[in-house]
């Protein structure tokens, strides 16, 4: 019997209250540094050494995730139970990537297979643009591949193609280069269509209800600028959505790939919204690696030990940091300037699965959930915000990921040493730094240390190990999700927002009054001020 | 008398701990939304309606800002004090954008005339650059200039470029394409190098010091890659630094343009580390608007009353919310995509200055200081972490910035109204949804409300307007750091992490032990761990 409870319910989470905080660099010893490190999927290790727990710390966290039944509830939600309570949906990103558990029928359709055919329809589609069996409208081969969509749809796709461009170009199976637009602010999108040729140019429309207003903007535009260019929008976009969509089976696209209401935004770059544009342009041996990766991940993640699970360790251990030490933030820091836009993901993936103050049945709940997630890839972050994190008054407990070899094979010396030696010796005498400090009779030359850290290490990034990590932080937020006793799946705090901006655009556009005396005061008064100014 | 103390002797300080907070959605009305706007330079009006304070409050921070002397501290360090006390140096970023009051004399020298004098070299060079009267040693005009930094010599000049790039091509100023290299990581210039034609390619080297390492490790690559394309290095390379530096004077550059240690990294975009790149990029008449739009904001921030100052107004705002309501992370959300890169700037500019725990004198002091800050541009973050900022369980204080027209001319109407109505109607919905919020009986759907923001919106982003938000940041830092009684211009929290690296990297790549047996057994557990997992 799974029980669905809430966080301060918890017996174990009583007994962590009431455990002392440790000391962290009193305890750190060489067995601890050279025990402390959980073997996980596609070669990487997560080290835990620096993190802000001790050995009763950590059976007590171990007590916690029984307590709240975590594996359990990944089973169910695996194996299709009604995760998503509010919206009433299957949460199965999982099963892109592979079967996990028992099959998942719904109304008679087993849908491992309907993701699984839908996966090989975009492969052959990615097989025949490479191969220029399908040409543009102006019978050239396809060189440019852009998508067009915003939040999931855009920011892990973008991150994972810009993860691998140059691990793919060193392969030898970089074909198209791909582009990503975005915003509304159409600067976004005509950056993108200064510097391509349209002639040669794919789109990928990505937009699961087939209604979002950015992306729909950006198709009006894009199609506007094929046509001018005399090519035949038809011939130039695909659509990726969903299967009731007003985008589906439309004639007015080259081809369609339909993903369902079981796989979030921010949970799909395993499905047709990140395949289509990595399988094109990186080729699909490259995204079937990809989902591999995380596949075997999946499958880590139902480890029952807690020291053998790298997944349910992290996340056990950002509760712990959160609503046990009470740090808000949590800093990612990749040693690789491939993952620069790794973090940008992070942020919707966690920010928005578990920025809730509601539990899973809609009831208020009374301690912190889901931290602010910010970052940017080291050694640049060290050159910038690492003065916050080493003498700043805050704690902010740190996520770093590092390789040992670089991408692409060139690498130089210079003063003895490689740059990739010279970025992890920045990376592991950063974490040591952290933690351990120094003391100075000069006090604005002394470190405080005891700022905890903790590392995924790899030999180096290629598609098999962005699976992986893509996997690692999908199943650590939704470990915390269990644990907070959240939904982590729906996002109902973007509605407001969205119904306010129709009713401003309305008032803007076609100076109509909303039905609010202070936006309709606000909105006069934001154009009237500005405009006084002249110009 | 200026007297410089800490925050918590400050008798307003104590004032305002005992008086009550604001309930930001009662306190609102159309007067205040219509009236709180304070005109600002290069015609930005800065909004502090939706700000958690209301008049009582505002008249303790204008006593606070009076009893810290913060415009006279302003006065000092334009006029040469030693404000950076650690280092024993002056603070002068302000007169490279021009003088402000009495001059600067340093051994006889104006350093106001040395500024201006190095403005002008580099407006001189740019200018033979872009009309082709300096060739590259393959006899061809360049058509890409490639900065080589990190940190301040990154950022700034980073987020800055992108920032006009899209206006300096629409007004017909854009010649020289611009690219950054920045990590040590082989893989960042490997990118950029792979995207350019190194015939047509000046590189701008940026380091004061001359010894960076990972600036150095980049120029190594990019001599090398010169050198095997059959180029001449030095008639490729200029390079930007002090005059003491081992890269002055020295003929291995094609010219050299120098900075002093008065301007600090990440005040540097108004110096030759911004304008060399920007200049020869986009004409040195689009630095000299940025120069000027700065020293109009510059010029504003000695305006006395409170009220008529903007960033006094948005400085003391932010102590109050981190100090009083005790809020760790402030959001910066700029609705256009061209300050892409603006945030991460200001993650340096802020956390770098003001993420201290000793005041000036070096001295513990015993309250918060420099918040974390964070964001992306809108309206993507809505699709992003904006469901955290909505209905997560911490308040997080909001910085929108906004534009009512686009960079490019061209924008498209779909649905009945342009893209940039959409991104405007969108930044003034949200500004609203966060500080009204929404009631529902389902309280999954329902919205708390009192999330508070400020707004910098101005017409459009020129460079007149960049240089207005550059110094609006600095000026907002500057004066904080005078509320916590810290050195804003010094970073000794970075000089850990660089000593022990050499040790790592000693040990990494010849095998030497460092002197610490912590650091050993993670070197030695880092590299096995993953090795020990072949291939």
């Amino acid at each position: 019997m799974v029980l669905f409870k809430n966080l301060d319910t918890c017996q174990a989470f009583e007994v962590l209250k009431k455990m002392p905080a440790i000391e962290l660099r009193e305890s750190l010893k060489k067995e601890r540094i050279s025990d402390w490190w959980i073997p996980h999927a596609a070669g990487f290790y997560y080290c835990y050494a620096f993190a802000p727990v001790d050995d009763a710390i950590i059976d007590e966290l171990e007590a916690l995730a029984r307590e709240q039944q975590l594996i359990e509830k990944y089973r169910m939600l695996t194996e299709g139970a009604i995760i998503n309570t509010s919206e009433k949906r299957m949460v199965l990103h999982h099963l892109a990537r592979g079967q996990l558990g028992k099959p998942v029928i719904l109304n008679g359709q087993d849908l491992e297979v309907f993701y699984r055919e839908e996966k090989h329809r975009f492969y052959d589609f990615a097989k025949k643009i490479r191969e220029g069996k399908i040409l543009s409208s102006a019978d050239k081969a396809f060189t440019e591949i852009v998508q067009i969509g915003i939040g999931g749809s855009d920011l892990g796709p973008r991150a994972a193609s810009l993860a691998i461009s140059r691990w793919a170009a060193a392969k030898g199976r970089a074909r198209l280069r791909p582009w990503f637009i975005s915003n509304v602010d159409p600067d976004d999108a005509d950056y993108v269509l200064a510097n391509i040729d349209l002639s040669k140019s794919l789109f990928v429309l990505v937009s699961k209800s087939g209604t979002t207003q950015e992306t729909l903007a950006n198709e009006t535009l894009v199609r506007d600028r094929l046509q001018r260019a005399g090519l035949n929008p038809d011939k130039h976009i695909v659509a990726v959505t969903s299967t009731s969509s007003p985008l589906a089976h439309n004639p007015h696209y080259l081809d369609s790939f339909y993903i369902d209401d079981f796989i979030g935004g921010r949970y799909s770059t395993s499905s047709a919204v990140g395949g289509v544009i990595i399988s094109t342009a990186y080729g699909p041996e490259t995204f079937e690696e990809f989902l591999e990766g995380a596949n075997e991940a999946d499958r880590l993640a139902f480890e029952p030990s807690f020291r053998k699970n790298p997944m349910l360790m992290d996340a056990l251990i950002g509760i712990y940091e959160r609503n046990i030490l009470g740090w808000p933030a949590t800093a990612v820091l990749p040693y690789t300037e491939s993952l620069s836009r790794f973090p940008a993901h992070l942020q919707q993936l966690d920010m928005e699965s578990n920025g809730k103050s509601v539990n899973r049945e809609g009831h208020p709940i009374s301690y912190s959930t889901g931290p602010l997630v910010f970052g940017e890839p080291g050694t640049n972050g060290q050159h910038s915000f690492y003065q916050f994190l080493h003498q700043g008054t805050d704690t902010i407990p740190l996520q770093f990921i590092g390789f040992l070899r670089n991408q692409l094979s060139q690498d130089m010396i210079s003063e003895g040493s490689s740059s990739r030696q010279k970025l992890l010796a920045n990376l592991i005498a950063q974490i040591h730094a952290f933690a351990v400090g120094k003391k100075d009779e000069n006090l604005n030359k002394a470190f405080p240390g005891n700022r905890p850290s903790t590392l995924l290490l790899a030999q180096e990034l290629g598609p098999r190990q962005l699976g992986a990590l893509y996997s690692h932080f999908e199943n650590k937020v939704m470990f915390q999700g269990f644990v907070w006793n959240l939904n982590s799946f729906d996002q109902e705090g973007v509605q407001l927002g969205k119904v306010l901006a129709k009713k401003a655009l309305n008032a803007i556009s076609k100076g109509e009054s909303t039905d609010d005396e202070l936006l309709d005061a606000f909105i006069v008064s934001a154009l009237s001020a500005v405009k006084n100014h002249g110009d």
